[in-house]
């Protein structure tokens, strides 16, 4: 017997159809002798829906408003999959984040949760009922709804989990789990039995978007197990989980990349203390967040600092720049949207020489210049035009014997 | 200045063009110096969305979840139109029924309003802001979400009334008043300027069906002004007030009819005591409700008892009578759904004789056979032959006095 939290997404509980099937995957569980608690997000489309009536009313809507609007997503599906539950014969009551209460800071729209007092959940669980649990809301210090921002579901779940001691947070998707890479670009992709919560933590903020990077931060913090798994199939998903569990880790986990990013130049600024925070400090005022950063080595008293950003945010960060070309002194700046950020994740680099290596090998093999490269202590990303995307991901992924057999 | 209660029903904020509308109606109202408070139903077609959900599951549904599913239609409402509000300037926020609280008691599905703590919404719209409450919800004794029951949004509107001491609750709805009888069916019906609680009363369990029944009850025992006016037009509507207010009362109020009913005769029933208890005790029990009752004189030792019912209800009436048919021992039933309820109510009766002997002449100056009579202090209504149903109604309308001049 296990406690477990079972997580379904927008695309698991779409219609009430899929609520019946999802219902069903619960049912099974506790027949087996579990604890469950399920965690739901709104039916797929829902939450866009509402999300769009605010803006229309308002591009600059109180969020505390929109809080109360978008949170009725969840609460549907709550009592539908209650019900839904009930008609198998399994006892289940929903609760909405305010009925637990999900206690949350005051940020509407974008809130953390503070704290879930799971005793009530508990003892509920332990008399045979399953508590089925809005994700993605909560309670703010103002007694009103907050909401966790786009993705919280994720988070709920892995913080419903650590409030009631579960021995495993299921996290229902249309994927079935993660994979050395993304099997829509390298065929021979395979998927990963585990991995560990610092290198899901990498593939999640380099583009591999199968987790919330706040529910597994969290599930780290909390020491959670997470399962990622598809309410599709009946196959075990893979399993996020603490490096210990790992009894073979292999050096590299996967292989990650993202055609987000564009790569953005100042150049020929004078080489002198304080240039870079003369450069990264106006883009930080203006919130612009920055990725890679490379200075390349001084030439007659100037040098070229080259980043990596959002491309969206590209416009932005050259009208802060450009306002500052007097302060800053650089000659001009140079603009290149057409990259791709290319990254190695495995927590057996630590312990491994040559990871890099074999990277840079394998890309030079294939003919494809490197123009960025930052490193982590588990991750190496590479900055390369984009047309070699899908040229670089599958070589790496072979040279780091990841292809299935 | 006054203090007033604006109630939007569903139609009047069906989408977010009628929201705008309404929003901006209660800033002129804010602006004119007017304390508000708002009280919106879902929008047109929500609620019927999320019932059919429930129903699809199960139909034996919970409604502890049926209430939580249910109730998010009014929550988006009010953020929405919280939102709208702010958009034109106007201070507002939105409450839930578990906000403020709303405390029903807990027939989740059909609560009742058992207390609305007014103090904090006075003390907010004294500051300027507008309250905009969530109808047809509130919190149970179980602190889980309840509901009024379908058209229970007036109903929440006078209690808010009541709660907060409102000069008038006015109820924006898709007809601009009460009329003296249904205008689609009488050209000259004339929209009353006032009506007592008591006369609406009456009209409203007779089958107009502008404002549900229990808000009715609810604004006479706590003597809220009511207004009924429409959201899409700027005329005044129709006052429902107390008796006293009303200067020149007319004798008649309003005329109404309905289809919905039909006749039943137990022929031949022994006329002895106890022989109607024997009669109206079982359908009681089985949930039938009975209106107009009449029973012959009695001729060789029996009786015809014929009793009016809703038509849906008349096969499960039938089969419960013929189970009893030995034990009562009539000789058969005869049952009869071409038949139409045409009432005249007016406080005015209770002081003024006539008004039945008025409706009689004028039926049977038509040629109208009258087949059933029931009366109340302020209600004279005759059972007919459904396809005289317009000719009736257009000449007691006439015979009253109330066609516009």
């Amino acid at each position: 017997m296990a406690r477990i939290v079972m997580k379904f997404g927008g695309t698991s509980v779409a219609d009430l159809e899929r609520i019946r099937n999802a219902a069903a995957r619960v049912m099974r569980a506790v027949e087996a002798g579990d604890e469950v608690a399920v965690v739901v997000s709104a039916m797929a489309g829902a939450t866009n829906q509402l999300v769009d009536w605010c803006h229309e009313l308002s591009p600059l809507y109180d969020a505390r408003e929109y809080d109360a609007v978008v949170a009725t997503g969840e609460q549907v599906t709550v009592g539908l999959f209650a019900i839904a539950l009930q008609t198998l014969g399994v006892e289940a009551r929903s609760w909405t984040g305010w009925q637990i209460p999900v206690s949350t800071d005051g940020q509407h729209g974008k809130a953390r949760i503070m704290a879930i007092d799971g005793a009530e959940l508990i003892r509920r669980m332990q008399a045979g009922q399953v508590p089925v649990i809005a994700g993605f809301q909560g309670l703010g210090p103002d007694k009103r709804i907050t909401t966790l921002g786009r993705g919280g579901s994720d988070t709920s779940a892995v913080a419903v989990a650590a409030a009631i001691r579960a021995d495993r947070c299921d996290i229902y998707t249309d994927v079935d789990g993660i994979y050395t890479t993304d099997p829509r670009l390298v065929s021979k992709a395979r998927k990963l039995s585990h991995i560990t919560y610092e290198e899901m933590l990498e593939l999640a903020s380099v583009g591999a978007k199968v987790l919330q990077t706040r529910s597994v931060e969290l599930a780290m913090k909390e020491r959670v197990r997470v399962q990622v798994l598809s309410s599709f199939t009946d196959t075990p998903g893979t399993l996020v989980v603490d490096e210990d569990e790992i009894v073979e880790q292999e050096i590299v986990a996967g292989i990650a990349y993202s055609r987000d990013e564009a790569k953005l130049t100042v150049r020929r600024v004078p080489d002198r203390p304080g240039v870079a925070a003369a450069v990264f400090g106006p883009l930080a005022e203006n919130g612009i967040n920055v990725d890679m950063i490379v200075q390349n080595v001084s030439e007659d008293g100037t040098t070229d600092m080259t980043f990596t950003l959002n491309k969206t945010e590209l416009p932005r960060a050259r009208a802060v720049l450009e306002a500052m070309r007097g302060e800053i002194g650089y000659a001009d700046l140079a603009a290149d949207s057409d990259v791709a950020k290319i990254s190695v994740v495995g927590v057996g680099m630590r312990s491994h020489a040559g990871v890099a290596g074999t990277m840079f090998k394998a890309l030079a093999g294939r003919g494809i210049n490197i123009q960025v490269i930052s490193t982590s202590e588990i991750k190496v990303s590479v900055l390369i035009a984009a047309e070699y995307t899908e040229l670089a991901v599958r070589a790496l992924h072979t040279a780091y014997g990841l292809d299935v057999a």
